[in-house]
Parts: C-alpha cells; sequence; structure tokens
C-alpha cells in the first residue's frame, strides 16, 4: 500500500501506534455497507504520532501523539456547529468508509483540528484506542441519549463492546440499578464485573417478564438498545416505564414494529443516534482521572502483520470470548 | 340522571356551565375504549361553578367559576410529583372514563384542588372551555415534546382540533414556517388563517415528496403526528431531518412501522404523551394576555338538550365544517 | 411538653427514633431568625414513627416508619406545583421555626402526605436522618444547581457537613476533579476521605491563587459556596472559569460584592436556593443501591436527655471534630 | 488608510455596505477599553461583499454578499466548540477592538468560513445590520440566558437599543407581561410600539415598588438588566420573584452589591454573558420570514464620510432619539 499523503491543507497523516476492529468492519466485509469501495483500507479506531500536516492544521504538529476520532469533523457546516458533526456535509464518519482508514501504518486525516485529540502524558495506549469510536458511542448513543440519572433503573439490551462501554459509561450518574441482558452467559459475567446490579440470559425468551419482576411490574427508567435487531428493540418497548427513554445504539438492517397502539399514552422518548464524538474531550478527563477504565474491554492483542487473524478471533467473539482487540504496529 | 355528590373529602362538585365533545368521545361511543362502562355518563372537558367541597378542598369554595381539567391529578403520587400527572395512580383520565364526566349538569371532580382551576375575570368562557383538553394536548403533547424552537421548520400532520390547538400553541416559539398536512381542504384553509405559513393537501400521497421540496431537500426540524394512524407515523418519518424531533399526538389503535434501517443513524427523536395538563396555569396566562385565541377553534354552538345534535355534528365534522362544539348548560 | 397532636386533617403526628441538629439551630439559638418564637422546639431532621394520621392521609398509615423532610410541602400551590417547595405558600420550612419541631418525643407532620417518606426495609436509621435536609440541600443547592457533569473540575468552599454533603453527592456525576477548601485540617482530612482529589487550607488567603495554579490559569467549572460569608462567595467569584456555575449554598446574614466589572463578559451563571427537598426519593434510592453513603457523616451520638450535651458537641464541632450528631429517643 | 489586505488563510477581505455605531464605541473612545490601540479603526457590525478570500476559505467567495458578526470564531479551540465562541483562544470579540475593525471601506475578517453569514436574497440590507451585535447580544445574554417563557412576567431594565433587541427577542416566547423601564420617555413610547406591555419611568426612584403592584406583589419572573450600572443591577434584585431569573446584559465598570441576605433563599439563578452570535443563523431565519423585524430599531442614516456627524448623534442619543445608526459606504 502507497504511504498516506495531504491531500488538502487541513489534513493531518498519522503514523497508526495502535488500531482495533469494529463489529461495522464485520459488516463492511460481509458487503453490508454499500459505500465501502472495493479495496478500501477499513479501519475508524486508533492512536498514532502525527507525521505531517497540511498548512491550515493549526493545533497538531509534527511528533505529537494523538487519538483518531471516528468521525471526522470539519467544525464549519451547520450540522457541526449545531453539535452534531456525525452529519457533518464533508465529514462524518468516513475513515474506512469513503476513504482509507487505520487499518494501516499510515492513514490521513481530513479536518485534523477538529477530529484529532491530544493524548494527555502518561495516558495508557490501550486505554486510547477505546475512545476513538466505542466509548462515545456507548456514552453519547445510550447514556447522554437515554438520560441516565442518579437512582435511576436501566437496562442494557446487549452485553458487545457498545453495550459494555454503554455499562461503564451509565456509571458517571449513579443510577441505582443497572441490569444486563444478553444471550451470552460469558459477556453476562463480564457485565457484572463491570458492574452490572442484575444479568439476565435473555435465550429463554422471558427477558421481558424477568426485568418486570425485578422492577415490581414498573419496568425500567432507560431502556439501551445495543444490539441491532427488531427483536431487541421491542424488548425495549415491553420493558420501559411511563415517561421512560428508549435509547437505540445499535445499527439496524430492517425496521422493527413500534407499538403506537400502546405507547401512544405512555409518555416515552425514543432516539437514535450515530456518534457524534463530542464527548470525546470529556472522556478523555475521565480516563486520567481514573473515573473510566476503559481497558477492561480489551481482550486480545496482535500485531498489524497478524491482522487476519485479528479479524478471525473478532468474527468469533463467542466462542473466542472477544470483546475488543488491539493491533499493534510494530513499526512504532 | 341523579345529581353528582361528594365522595371524598378531597371531591368538589361543579355545576356545569359549558362543555364540549372529544374526538375520544366518539372512539368510546363505537366501543374501542374497553374501560368506559355502559351508561357512564361522557365528557372530559368544560367549565362550571362549584356548588360543594369536601372538608379537603382548601383552594376553591362554593361560587368559583372554574374550569376542569381533562386530568385529574391526585398531586401526591410518584407520577404527580414527576409532572406526569397521566399517569397519577388514582387518577389520570378518570373523568367520563372510568367515572362519570362533564356532559350532564353536575359532574364531581375528585382531588379538585389539583385538578380544577380557577377563571380569570373577564376571560371569555367559550375560550376556558377549549383549556380542558385540546390545547394543553396540542401544546405539551406536540409543540413541547416536539422542542419547537424559534426559527424551526416544522410540519403537522393532520389539521383537525388538536393539530390546529398544535398550530396555535406552536406560535408560542416563532418558528420561521409551520407546514401544515391534512386530507381536507377546508381544514387546511382555516390551519393558514390560523397561522399556517404552508399547507399540504396529502390526498395524492404526495405529501412527503411536498414537504423535501419546500424545504430544500433537508426535511423539517419538528413533525407532529396529530392522525393517530400508522400512515401518518410513516409520513413524519419520512420528512424528519437529522437532529430533528417526531412528537406523536394521535391516539393510535394499531402498531406503526419504525424505519430503523433508516434512522438508526439519524439522531431522531420520537416522543408520546398523554396529555398531563402540568401547562394549563400557563396556558391562561396567555389566554388573559391575548398571546393564544383559543376560541377560534369553536364552530357551533349547543345547548345540553340538544346533545345529541351536537354529536351529529361533530362525528360529521368534515361535512359540518365543525372543529370544536360548545354545548350550554341552559340552567346555568 | 405536652404531646404533640393533630390540628389538620392532612396531618400526622410522628413519635421520634432519631433526630439531629442542623447549623440553622445554632443561628436560632443566638436570635439570628425572628420567625422563631421563644419555646418553639428546634429541629428539622430526623426518623419516626407514625402514631396517628388525620383522615386527609392516605400514604401512610399508624406503624409505618418514616423520614421527615426538612420541607413542608402542601403539593398543591404554585411553588410546590413548580416543584419549589421551599417556598409553599402554607408550608415552606416550618419545622423548628414556625411550628414544633423533631427533637422531642414526638412531632406533628403538616401535609403528612407529601411531607414524610417511608423507609426501605433494611434501610440504616442513622443514614436516613442524612437525608431529612443535609443531602438535599448538599445535592439541589450545590451539586443540582451547579449543574456538575462528569469530567468537570469542582471547587467546594467549606467541609461542614453540607459542603462534605455536597462532595459525596458530586460524585453522582463523575467530575474529574474535587477541590476542597476549609480552614480546618481536619476537616479537609475527612474530605479527603470522603473523595476530595485535592484539598487546600485557606487559611493563608492564597486559596483562590492555588486553585488557579491547579487548574493550569483557567480556573474551576464549578463552584460551591458552603459557608455562607461574603469572602467565600468572593473567593468563588475568583476561581470561576469562563462558561462556570457558581453555586450558592450557604446561608447569608450579610451582602458581598458581586465582581461584575469582570464577570460581566465571563458567562457565569450563579444561583441561590434553599433546599426543596425534591431528590429526597432519588436519594433513597442511592443509599439503598449503595451509591451514597451518608452514615460517614456523623461523629457523634446522644441519647435524647443529653440534648444539651449534644448541642454543647455541636456548637464546638471545630475542637470536638464534630460533624453531625445523632440523637435517640430511647423509648423507641 | 490603506486597504485591508489578508494575513493568514482563514481571512477573508470584506467591502463594507454598511455599518453602524454600537455603545462599546463610544467607551472605546473615552478611553474605556485599554484592549484597544490608537489609531485602531473603530466597528464590530456591518455588511459587506466578500472581496478576497485565502486559500483556507471554503464556505465564501468573492462576490457573496455577508454579515459580519461581531464574534470571530475559530471554530476549533475548546471554547468554541463548547458554543462559547466569545472566549474564543484566538478570537472573540477582537473585530474593532484588537483588529481594524468594520467603520471603513474594507475589513478584514478572521476566521471567515465561522464568522460571516451569507446574507439570504431579499433580506433587507439595514435589518441585517442589527444582526451583526445587537439583536443576538440582546436575545442571547437577555433573552436566551433569562429563560424567557410562554406565560411569563418579565422586566426589561433599560431601553437602548440592546433592551429593545431583548425586548423584541423576548417575544419569541409569548410572555405574558413584558415591563419596560427606562428613565427616558421617548424611549419608553418607543418600547410600547415595540410591544411592551407596561412602562415605568425610573427617574422618581419608585420603579421598584411599581413593579411589585403590577405584579400583585410577586415579583418577575425573568429581570434583564441592560443598563450596566449598580443601581440597575440591584433594581433586579428588588424585583425578582422567587425562581426567578436576573439575566446581566449590561457592560460594567464598576461592581453592584449582591443582597445574598435576601437572595440565599430565593432560588434565584443570575447569569452574565458576553455575547457568542451563535444564534446567528436562528436569527437570520426569524427575519426571513418576518417573526423578527429589527429595521425598527434604525432611526438614522450617514454616509461614511459623514461618520463623526453619526457619532455626535449617536453619543447624543436622548436628545436625538437616536437608537441606531446606518452608515452607507457609497462607493457600493
Amino acid at each position: 500500500m502507497p504511504k498516506a499523503r495531504l491531500h488538502d491543507e487541513n489534513d493531518a497523516v498519522v503514523q497508526i501506534i495502535k488500531t482495533s476492529i469494529c463489529g461495522t468492519d464485520l459488516h463492511i466485509l460481509k458487503g453490508d455497507v454499500p459505500t465501502v469501495a472495493p479495496g478500501r483500507i477499513l479501519g475508524h479506531e486508533g492512536i498514532g504520532v502525527v507525521v505531517d500536516t497540511g498548512s491550515g492544521v493549526n493545533r497538531f504538529k509534527k511528533g505529537d501523539r494523538v487519538l483518531i476520532s471516528c468521525i471526522t469533523a470539519c467544525g464549519k457546516c451547520d450540522y457541526c456547529r449545531r453539535s452534531i458533526p456525525s452529519h457533518c456535509v464533508s465529514g462524518g464518519w468516513v475513515l474506512g468508509n469513503t476513504i482509507d482508514g487505520t487499518q494501516a501504518e499510515f492513514v490521513r486525516i481530513p479536518y485534523a483540528d477538529t477530529s484529532l485529540y491530544l493524548i494527555p502524558n502518561g495516558a495508557d495506549d490501550d486505554a486510547m484506542v477505546m475512545l476513538s469510536d466505542i466509548l462515545p458511542t456507548g456514552y453519547e448513543c445510550g447514556v447522554l441519549n437515554g438520560t441516565v440519572k442518579p437512582g435511576d433503573t436501566v437496562a442494557i439490551v446487549g452485553a458487545g463492546p457498545v453495550g459494555l462501554a454503554a455499562l461503564l459509561t451509565a456509571q458517571f450518574y449513579a443510577p441505582a440499578r443497572l441490569i444486563m441482558i444478553d444471550l451470552d452467559d460469558n459477556r453476562l459475567k463480564v457485565a457484572k464485573q463491570f458492574g452490572a446490579t442484575d444479568i439476565i440470559n435473555s435465550v429463554a425468551g422471558r427477558a421481558g417478564k424477568q426485568v418486570m419482576q425485578l422492577t415490581g411490574g414498573v419496568g425500567v427508567d432507560v431502556a439501551i438498545e445495543a444490539v441491532g435487531i427488531a427483536e431487541t428493540f421491542e424488548l425495549c418497548q415491553e420493558i420501559i416505564s411511563p415517561g421512560g427513554h428508549i435509547a437505540n445504539v445499535g445499527v439496524h438492517g430492517t425496521s422493527a414494529t413500534l407499538h403506537l397502539e400502546k405507547l401512544w399514552s405512555q409518555n416515552i422518548t425514543i432516539t437514535t443516534r450515530l456518534v457524534d464524538a463530542i464527548s470525546t474531550s470529556m472522556l478523555l478527563k475521565t480516563v486520567v482521572s481514573g473515573k473510566l477504565q476503559p481497558k477492561q474491554l480489551i481482550t486480545h492483542h496482535f500485531e498489524l502483520s497478524e491482522i487476519l487473524k485479528a479479524y478471525d478471533t473478532f468474527s468469533n467473539a463467542g466462542k473466542e470470548h472477544a470483546l475488543k482487540v488491539i493491533i499493534k504496529n510494530l513499526v512504532m
């Protein structure tokens, strides 16, 4: 592969130190994401060192160690200025999608000043990689949109990496109860270690009833959908209490049934969101202060030369007990 | 009918001056609302004079002219204290539902202190009747939940009384554009008089495309569903812009399709709500100050003895060009 | 003293199990609170057992173990319905002020249904007493009004009981940095144990400079004033960063200087508040779930017969290393 | 004067069509603003035509008709990304302050992409000039910070241009009552025409009492200070009701007394703000839709060659009945 180069004065070129694989990358490989051209270098997570900057870049310089955001923000369009850079008219999710991504030795980052973050001294590299996508996603789409509050009862459906990221960041707000629902006992065990107060294996199809039982028939204040299928979204509708919030995090390929015949009078709020990664600065502060420990999400380490093996492990996550994998660029 | 009497110390008995008919009353007559027992006196709107109060009532006294809220609030339960009295554990929508309602000479009002409002001197009686249900519903479920803001582009689907109430109260927030969508040209004409900046007759099935055209392909900031069928709810999904709000006002009898395959990444908020009538005090102030003119919603007047005729007119609203009807208790 | 009796149908009489002394009680004894008539029984904190209820009380019955709120809320007036019961037109802070309080064997609680809270099974009695006043005060006036957010840098000026209550509840929101400022080294040591990340003894008059140094010259996001004198309020102005919040908790006897010549352009928010105790239900949930450990605030225990000794200890708090004292009614 | 030139790739040079004079310009001439160097071209308001752009400017091109914001925003620093560009680390209020301003034929605009706004077709030029500073200031510092809501009672102290801008934009939110207070009867007359419901001449020192009388002894929900002296800020404290908001808009040269001995328990919020001009896009929409008519603020017109006469008129505003003046660059 040719080394990435500057195309525009607001670009930076970053030499990758560490990157990772996201569930979305698996979808791309299956051909589910039509915007991705054949031959595209994948990856929208990672940290690295700035090796080149365009003349318009003034917040970063050669040698800076940086966190790469999964969202590229021009900082100028209406969406960026409304704090919705996920819909930036010339950015958004482009890395490993419409331009080459981070699973390489070098990557070009457009609008570097508003799409990179300086890594604080002493911060752990592996932890930083978790802040490219998974933690802002769990936090913004799940916790923030769900408006988790002190004392709340929260259910998270799906204990994969993004569900667990929601579990970790929900604890920023001292909910009284964090119920984790999944089909995989190992992931539920991990969830318990990560702070879930209750775990439910939904294999028997009784998760809805179990949540209602646990909550004395009231249901939950916040239900976070972190799977991306119609069934789990409908489970959220089943367990939500009047006045509650359903926050969708999952990437959905099909529509779901919305039970308006029941919900119209239930004072419910439902949200969807592509991560904006506008919480990255805040998340960095919570990592530095030790309030957030994202490293727990990492189960496997590989070298860049072993990337096929890394994909293999990640795509057999259940069997391999894999959550997030770290891929190291040995040149660094 | 026997005259209403006090059952509980927090009750008041109100002699009706004026009442009205709501779309819900028509649903009840068709047998769609199973909580309503046969023989129930219908009606959850009206104004009257207090004729008797229980010993626990201390904010109202015999002779007070009062506005009856469609929502009965105990003021003590968790829902009431969270400002969601629509889900009050011993109140909520009970008038003309689980207890006798306002389409009578007298009505018993439980929890009178937190379910009645003193009518300000000089306020117009007919205008007041519109504050029992229709205006809080349009405002709270549509405008407030939709978070209409200055400069916004708002679409309201459904130009019936509640859609028009949303249209009137949306103007509290100086939206730049108010697009009204309905099948009935007469109602659209009324909407235009009430402040709609654009009207669209959806009979040709092209309303979605027309809204996208009007908004330069962007869609609307707020879509208010004020019909209560799956098609109109799906129209709202079609026209909503990234970051937008869909506020459901309609009473739905069936489920709808939620296009998560498109919306998951669109940063959308969807809300449902049974009116809480917590905005009644505020609405009273806007009527007294002339900012809100609810009287425009009234098209027909009847006497209580003509109530069957009133129902007849209201249930043929299209043909009769009827919006809201006023039914007067001549004894008063 | 004659035993408390029901005056009104919404009253309950509660036999005190445990009560406490508040800084305000000391102010009353000095004659600083003119609303308190001579001979008044003091005290607005405590737990007990309901021994009698008026006919209008329907959420509590004889034998219920209850937490007494320092704020009496009628639940009906405009202030109560706007969730500001501290300004309730017939309630507010009345216990141990305009009516007899909780430092007695029995106390009459007006508007019992909206001023008492059922104690959950298994909850610790001492912890519960902290929820009558000190924790809602620190939380609502300090943390909530200050809008503490994840990642924030927060300074709390004053490490007395209410400042420490703010310190405990600020941690609901995962701030990155919690700077505690006081003149008393013992209290600062306690603050450190309670979760302060930095402590500053302000005796040398350099606290402002030290905070600016700690924050790289930027200042804090939130400054909580928990002393009640002009100097500490001015310290908050000195250390607040642009866009920051100053939340006043302290009870002030004199005015302070507001440096508008500097602050007018600093995008600052300043709040004041008499506790509304609207967070009591939420705080109960966080105590039951173990997120909040209010018992740490208690340093001394007395019997009701030793109340003079209790006052003596509490009024020599510095020397006695006293924070909150518990006074037990041995009859119970 | 030499023609303005590009210094940086993010600059644009704008040929002025129309500009104005702000009260701040008078302060500068008196020597009150130490950041302004001698010889500085003043002015931070205006519209013009883009005549040159740096290579980093991609949202504007030669020939575009643009509105110049009084706030220059880099769009990249922490403050800009937190939507507080008034504190932008390399921008903020710089025009006519630390760099040459708009009272000239040409002006250099740094960070043009995030500091200019395209003028919509058909928009009135004079109206546009009002959107550079005066309207965002009245709206953001007064109305938005004061959280004006439907039904509110609002007092605005000061009927100068910025107070009147607050008066105009407060009407976005349908307050029930808008009380205007000033010493100048002519300005009060204008205020009445602009939508004030009540006017009070404060010359007799009885404004506080009159407001309390008008509000039945309750006080106002929102008090907006638009003068900038201690006395008017203290008047706001006198008339604010429990739970109310005091929004400071005025530029203060001295400190004021904050009556914490009274306010500590009154649940008051006080805000200060240098305008961020983040509402400019929204204000443009309300002007285009006719909801906002800023042209009413303009009382006098001059040519650029008559600028000394313009200053003369504006600095004798009382005598000249002047509000805002428009200065036209005849070359255009």
